[in-house]
């Protein structure tokens, strides 16, 4: 019960620290006050197409240190990342490659993360595990930016691609944007169907074979940020569709869509993801659709843009470089403006604009977190997540989320996986709980996987 | 057709970047410009020998970021041009293992070119291919300085050594300098014998058993840089040997030279260089020339100042450390101011010094260029150019350039390996070229390796 | 005989440069003035607990570069030294992957270390071979700060020890510290227990079973450093015990001292510490000692301030992270200011706080060194030392210090590992020496194992 992170009582007086682990840390007016100040940045870079030319660097970050701690291979995040630290005055110290660091000695990301907080102002972290940034964040002093965290979210790409979006397009409200490739494995693309669907636009998602969204993302959607599909026609705001039959490679054209369908025949975007082998254990690479000229023949898409978050390998044609639709290019570039504006807020820098200042993040602060005595029965069922991670458990306890949908729905805190079958038991009395618990309660409470577990806890039905 | 690199022709209308690939691409008045602004720096580095002191960094780079992506090992150049930039004033963000970075993902060199072209000012490239640093400027935005790329060239050790030189003897006309080692995988000793072929040095070579100086770059010597063989003793300006015997342990003393001989009997320097086993297969360590006390005994080198790029292993004695005669670590001192002189030039810090106002480069810019449609027939014979490499593929098309020897052979546009042997079509008559190809005409050549394969393509004889 | 590092003479008439290898390369005094700059910098950061909140920069070290080169992994050491140079207004060159540097083409740690010198104003080494700091030290221009040199010695983290005592308990004199864990491996505690024993205070070692503090270390305890044993009730100034039985599991509570015991009931810290795996060929993490709650009931502990080098595996339990007697997060902290102060005054970025201004050094510096001419009998019994470091063979000569124990001991000048049985000979007369050495004599001396050896090289009894 005392493995809190030390201190944490003390930093919780403090004015609270802001994170940025999910896109859904961060409200709408919240990206949209960031886009602002990313087009600020920009004028000062220059022209992204030409490469960025730039009189003389900012001050606004002077003595201040940032912290790669990058726990996965990444060329172009952690250099963008840098790169914006340092044209905004600051510097960076950078810890690039796991096997040359304390890891191989066994070192828990949680020391890692309090020590790291002692010497810089802020830690961007990579990490192969589900849920590592949130975790992380539990034990920082200082602002945790998830620059990847597994398979869960990669909320700064998301930043940079709704950027790209705003630049090319202007409004977010209807825009109609095809989704396609591996839409289970990419982190990125979790974080962008949140945002695109808190701010209005229409995906048509177009997945290679066995790698549609997860179940759990497209439930969030529709449960949380009212995503509706296809045959709902009275959708207002979000809305999506996912395919109703098994891919075949016939079909990655777009399927076709009635005349009165709400997405209408115009597309706005076209978002392109690789094939993230390093999430999927068997080689799936067949059939995987690739966006080409040809794919780009059919009038739908004659202004369509073409984003990528790259790296790419095969799924997009190079013929489209010189393309004028060819998005992705400015989309890396705009990386720079955007992290500089997010790393500026989110430090603070500018006492007028820092990220505390606002209301703060689009999700509920107020929501039921279930905090599970140690060796207690309910464990995340995703195996990938950080609280399955054997360096981390003498510091981590599993919590969770208690998600108050119909039926109610528990969500790991870390990686947010959801769990649809549980039962809820209260310490005080060892009985079972059957109703909704109360803010008031979560002290009191514990998770099991089902009343046979409970039951063998000690636990009765009330 | 429409492979190449995005927005190239917007680039193209901006004032000319500078790149510094092979040391070709430096006029001889450019170097000089270049080695005087290096003394400068080196006046307020201090004393190489005793370590730089400085009093107080220069500003000059402010606000400039370089980007060092190295895909190959390295420490000395690696942290000589980051100590440059940063001596500058400027910034470096860096990328010093491959398997850290997002080339273990599968991306092409040409993507991470083109986005860290949006992140920094400067590349400074290492790659393991030859070729490399070519096709990566054809992507920048930004300057690409080529740190070593596979056996090809390392012009900025070259730079170092002629600075060295020329801080040791003032003079590169009939400078006589030794060369011994392994002359056919070691890029630096390239690039060296073509500057010292253009300065008017005289080289006498003495390579290890089966590492003689590739044949393709002894004929540039004789053909473009006036090189010319012991034989010829009307040699005027650049001169060099070549043993005509198979080389026995014994024989790893000079030859004799006759007293007639236009070398006369004074060596001025003598530059010694390791076995490049990565650039070999097998294990052919033997019978490696060594420079020792007992090699410089004979009195033609009393005076002989010996040179090393370093790293070394066994053939440069640790006993010279001592000897007045070692120049080799105020060589890998001078590194430093050197580079600080080529950043400083290459990114115009000092407008009345950047190397965009010059005339600019000893290559021939007037030559012609094939640029080869999608797989067409002449691929380069060179296993190692990066135009072999599997991600680049879709980035990247064969290109040659058209060399008037006689008879004129065809040139890896990237790795500058030469092709003797080839047939040029015109695509507009589908006929087989016979004669030499005008400036005009190149956008309707295509090469063959041979009439059998024009044939075969629907070409014919005129 | 001229294997000495180039220049070293030159080097030598500058004013002397100072290294910090071992804690007793410090003397008592500039311990205590570099704490006092310590105060001073830990000032400027604010509240260690609460993350550092930097107003802005210094700018005391502008325009200075500080080289790390860690051939081991790190985070924890590799950042707080970068972090402190920043935070002084410096800037930092880093090699972190052994394999991603020159040392994978063959290049030596004399070279790399002597070029670096060229680059850099200040080296931070860590290395896994024991010595390889003080041979470094021979070859560099600059400082060189020992980071870890295999399981010889970590001075600074002794440093960062020593500075949280100092702000947790004021005094070190008659200070009670209990020492528990891998007394063996680690080089944190080499560093450690010579510096506490020199400052006075009292140690009681808890070693895991088989990795009691090494047979040389405890001599120079007592032969150097006053150390006594338990029994010896007379001590003044440093005592320890050392465990008379081995250990079992039972045992890892502390024995009980007699009442009359100079160390009494009260433990003022306690120190743990983790298996060094990588320092071991065995498997033998079983019945290592562990600190938690439980081990910190007994009432002597009830004020002792617990510490830890971090990074911990199992040995410390993270139930105590919030335990108000953890010290271990704020020493990790505690790593910048000392590091700044260090850095500083190494540096001597302050002219009247520069380290070498002070008398300088614990260490003996008249004592008698024999440098070994090449290839001569007696070698380092140490198969981890530097000296048996192939690619340093070429450079490096075996040294020993003649150390004035009754018997008298041969100590290796880069590892510190005691030879007790040798043989001194007289290169003049080619007699065996049977009295002291002189220091006027260490020129003509040549070490061996034994009389055979020494005859065999044609030496004779006098």
């Amino acid at each position: 019960l005392s493995q809190a992170p030390a201190k944490k009582t003390a930093v919780e007086t403090e004015p609270r620290i802001r994170h940025l682990v999910s896109i859904n840390d961060l409200s709408n007016d919240e990206i949209f006050s960031l886009f602002s100040e990313a087009d600020r940045y920009l004028a000062t870079l220059g022209d992204p197409v030409l490469g960025y030319r730039i009189a003389s660097g900012l001050s606004i970050a002077n003595g201040k240190i940032a912290a790669s701690l990058f726990y996965e291979p990444s060329t172009r995040t952690r250099l963008s990342f840098e790169t914006a630290m340092i044209r905004l005055g600051g510097q960076v110290i950078t810890s690039a490659d796991p096997q040359a660091s304390s890891t191989s000695k066994g070192e828990s990301l949680a020391d890692t993360v309090r020590v790291v907080s002692n010497y810089a102002d802020l830690i961007v972290l990579r990490h192969p595990r589900d849920g590592a940034a949130r975790y992380a964040s539990d034990f920082a002093h200082i602002p945790v930016i998830n620059a990847g965290d597994g398979g869960h979210e990669h909320p700064t790409q998301t930043l940079c691609d709704l950027f790209t979006l705003t630049e090319e397009h202007k409004e977010f409200r209807n825009l109609n944007i095809t989704i396609s490739g591996d839409l289970k494995g990419s982190r990125t693309i979790h974080s962008l169907v949140y945002a695109l669907a808190r701010l209005g636009s229409k995906m048509r998602l177009l997945p290679a074979k066995g790698m549609e969204l997860p179940a759990n993302v497209e439930r969030r959607l529709r449960n949380e940020f009212g995503g509706r599909t296809e045959a709902d026609e009275s959708a207002i705001g979000a809305w999506y569709i996912t395919p109703d039959q098994p891919h075949q490679p016939a079909l990655f054209t777009e399927p076709e869509l009635p005349a009165s369908s709400p997405v209408g025949d115009r597309v706005d975007a076209v978002y392109v993801t690789r094939y993230q082998k390093e999430r999927h254990s068997d080689e799936g690479e067949r059939d995987y659709p690739r966006v080409d000229k040809k794919f780009l023949k059919d009038p739908k898409y004659s202004k369509s843009s073409v984003l990528h978050p790259l790296p790419r390998v095969d799924e997009l044609d190079t013929d489209l470089d010189t393309d004028r639709r060819a998005a992705y290019f400015r989309q890396a570039a705009y990386g720079v403006p955007v992290r500089m504006a997010l790393i500026a807020m989110i430090l603070g820098l500018d006492p007028a604009k820092r990220l505390r200042n606002f209301v703060g993040g689009f999700r509920d602060t107020g929501a039921i977190v279930i905090d599970q005595p140690e060796g207690a029965g309910l464990k995340c069922p995703n195996r990938n997540c950080i609280s399955h991670d054997r360096s981390e458990k003498p510091h981590l306890r599993d919590k969770f989320t208690y998600v108050t949908y119909t039926p109610p729905v528990l969500r790991c805190f870390y990686c947010e996986s959801d769990i649809d079958s549980f039962v809820i038991g209260d310490k005080r009395h060892r009985r079972i709980y059957t109703r909704q618990p109360k803010p008031a309660t979560p002290r009191n409470l514990v998770c099991f996987t089902d009343e046979a577990q409970a039951r063998q806890a000690g636990f009765s039905q009330a």
